[in-house]
């Protein structure tokens, strides 16, 4: 088993759905937050795209598109040359309502973060048994 | 707050924590195990040895400090041309008794999983409130 079980994700699953987010989301909606006027709701993320778009593909493609797009986006929005100002600009979430560039960007890091607690958690439970009675002191295998 | 509240570990606990365990743990009781007779009682580690060894350190000087000691104790491993029949030896671990080296060394791998785990879970808190509505979807924050 390479996932927790069941519909859970892979390693795999993750990276296919980290690219998606670079590709549709952050940077998207930062970019649609900081245009002048027009419409400023969001599109409402698809969490399950990566498992079209990652078919055929292998980890390690995935991984070097995540590279690519990721530092596609921190240039981006080092372009952005963001000032005080921009962070207290708003978009409106599918489910949020107005949430603010400020949130957004925070929202991009934990859900970084999110993500690799889950992989070491996934990656973690494939050395279960094979760790014997160490699993006594790993937080992460009574998750 | 830069911990999970306290006596919590912040990030730069964590790191002087696995240097420790690069210096007297791992491979130190791999060389026990792999010794040709004589005591192969293990020492008891000691969860807070780098209370007092980073002390005056910066974290950049502690990640290059465990990125030298991974490198080093990678290398012994890798040097100790393990076979099968070494998988299967074992040391007296001072809590679980006998384990083998198999065992060890996914440990080992674990053990790194669950740190990983824990710095993204502390450094995710650090983003907390400012991710506004988003928390919702960040499992890690409400660990």
């Amino acid at each position: 088993m390479n996932n927790e079980g069941g519909e859970t994700w892979s390693v795999f699953d993750v990276i296919g759905h980290l690219i998606h987010g670079e590709k549709t989301d952050w940077i998207t909606r930062m970019e649609i937050i900081l245009s002048e006027g027009g419409n400023k709701e969001f599109k409402t993320f698809d969490r399950f795209a990566q498992l079209e778009e990652s078919k055929g593909k292998s980890l390690e493609q995935l991984l070097k598109e995540f590279l690519a797009a990721r530092e596609l986006n921190l240039a981006k929005l080092i372009s952005f040359k963001l000032t005080e100002n921009d962070f207290k600009k708003t978009g409106i979430h599918p489910k949020f309502g107005a949430v603010t560039l400020s949130q957004l960007i925070a929202a991009w890091t934990v859900h970084d973060l999110d993500h690799i607690s889950q992989i070491s958690r996934v990656m973690s439970k494939q050395y279960k048994d094979p760790s014997g009675p160490w699993i006594e002191y790993m937080k992460i295998l009574r998750q």
